[in-house]
C-alpha cells in the first residue's frame, strides 16, 4: 500500500487548508487503495479569519492543532516527516498554503517556503517520488526547486505572472484537468482556484491523485 | 434542481460537525444534481476541543462562524431556514450534533434538541419531505418526533439503548448501508459511528443522499 504524505496548513479556506480539497484528496487516496499520512507545521497561523464575514479575528490558532480537525486527530508535526517513509506527497490549497506554508499571500514572488516543507519536497524529488500540488499551492513550487517546472494554478493571470517571475512555467488549465511535469513527476490542478462547486473540484483532484499514484509506482 | 438543507454544528468531529461526513454529503448532493443550502445555529459552541490532544481548550467559538469554514462562507443562521424553500434536510454527525444541536452528549435520553432544528424537521416532515440523519445525529430523532421511528446509529449498544429509551426503534446497520423508515421518509446511516476510513463512510453517505433525493421526488 502506497503511503502518501498530505501536508495541511490549518482548517478553512481563508486561513488554512481548503477543507473540501483536503477531504476530496483523502477520499481519492482511500478509494485508490493508498494510505494518507497527514502532516502540518506546529506553529501559529498567520491569521485567523471569520469565514462568515471575511474579517480578521482577534485570536491566535495553531496550524497543527487546527489541521487535526481535518485529520480527525491523526496528524503529525511536519518537521517529523521522513522522506524515506513516503511514496509521494500531496499539498492541498487554501490560503493556508500562501500564509502558513509560505509567505506568498504577503510577499508574492519574494515569498519564502516553510523550510520543513521545502526540505521534504526536495528529498522526495531527489528520490524520484512524485509530488501533487493543487489550487494556490503550486505557487510555492518555483521557490522549492531552482529549475523551471511546468505547473498550473488555473487561469488567473496575475498569479500566473508571479509564478513566471519566480521561474516557473505556468500552463493554463481547466478545473477538471491536471498539468503534469513528467520529467519531474510533479502534478498540479486548479481545484478551487477555478471550481464553481465541489463536484468540479473533485474531478481534477481525483485525476491528480490517480496520476500521483501511477507516478509513485 | 432539488434544494437540500444541510444543518451544520460547527467544524470538527469532537466539538462540531464531522468534517468528512459534511464534505461527503456536499459532494454526493452536487454529483447527484442537487443544491445544498447550509445552515447552522448562531450560538456559542458547547465547548472547544483540541483535536490533536482531545483536551478542552479555554476558548469560545461560535457554531455558525466555525460552520462557515466547512461551507466556504455560504451558511445561514438555522433560525432563518424556511421549510417551504427546501425539498429535504440532511444532518451530518460529529459531536456537534450531540453538543450544539442537542444536549445528548451531556443529558442522554433526557436531552433537548435545538428548537429551530426541531421545528424545521417537523415542518418538513409534515410537508411529506424526507430527512437524512447520519452518525450520532439520529439520536436526536426520538426527541423531535413523538412517535416511534426506525433508525440506526450503527451497532453501539449503549447508544442504541438510549435511543430505545427515548422511544426510537434502533436497527443495527453496517457502515456501508442505510436504514429507511419508509412511512416517515427518514433515512439514517452509521458513517463514522462505524467507519474505519473515509471510503467506508462515503459508501453509506452516498446511499443516504441518493435515497433522500429519491424520496424528495
Amino acid at each position: 500500500m502506497k503511503k502518501v504524505g498530505v501536508v495541511l496548513s490549518g482548517c478553512g479556506v481563508y486561513d488554512g487548508a481548503e477543507i473540501h480539497e483536503t477531504v476530496l484528496t483523502l477520499l481519492a487516496l482511500a478509494r485508490q487503495g493508498a494510505e494518507a499520512v497527514c502532516f502540518a507545521p506546529d506553529k501559529s497561523q498567520s491569521d485567523v479569519i471569520n469565514h462568515l464575514t471575511g474579517e480578521l479575528m482577534a485570536e491566535t490558532r495553531n496550524v497543527l492543532v487546527e489541521a487535526a480537525r481535518l485529520a480527525r486527530g491523526k496528524v503529525q508535526p511536519l518537521s517529523q516527516a521522513v522522506a524515506e517513509d513516503l511514496d509521494a506527497l500531496i499539498v492541498p490549497g487554501g490560503f493556508g498554503a500562501a500564509k502558513n506554508l509560505s509567505s506568498f499571500a504577503r510577499s508574492g514572488s519574494d515569498c519564502q517556503v516553510d523550510s520543513a516543507l521545502k526540505n521534504l519536497a526536495l528529498q522526495l524529488h531527489e528520490a524520484g517520488k512524485p509530488l501533487g500540488f493543487m489550487c494556490i499551492a503550486p505557487a510555492m513550487l518555483p521557490k522549492i526547486f531552482d529549475f523551471p517546472l511546468r505547473l498550473t494554478i488555473g487561469t488567473d493571470i496575475d498569479t500566473a505572472e508571479l509564478i513566471e517571475e519566480m521561474g516557473g512555467e505556468h500552463v493554463p488549465c481547466p478545473v477538471d484537468d491536471i498539468v503534469v511535469d513528467e520529467d519531474n513527476k510533479i502534478v498540479t490542478t486548479p481545484a478551487y482556484m477555478l471550481a464553481q462547486d465541489i463536484a468540479e473540484a473533485a474531478t481534477g483532484i481525483d485525476k491528480l491523485v490517480e496520476r500521483v499514484l501511477v507516478l509513485a509506482q
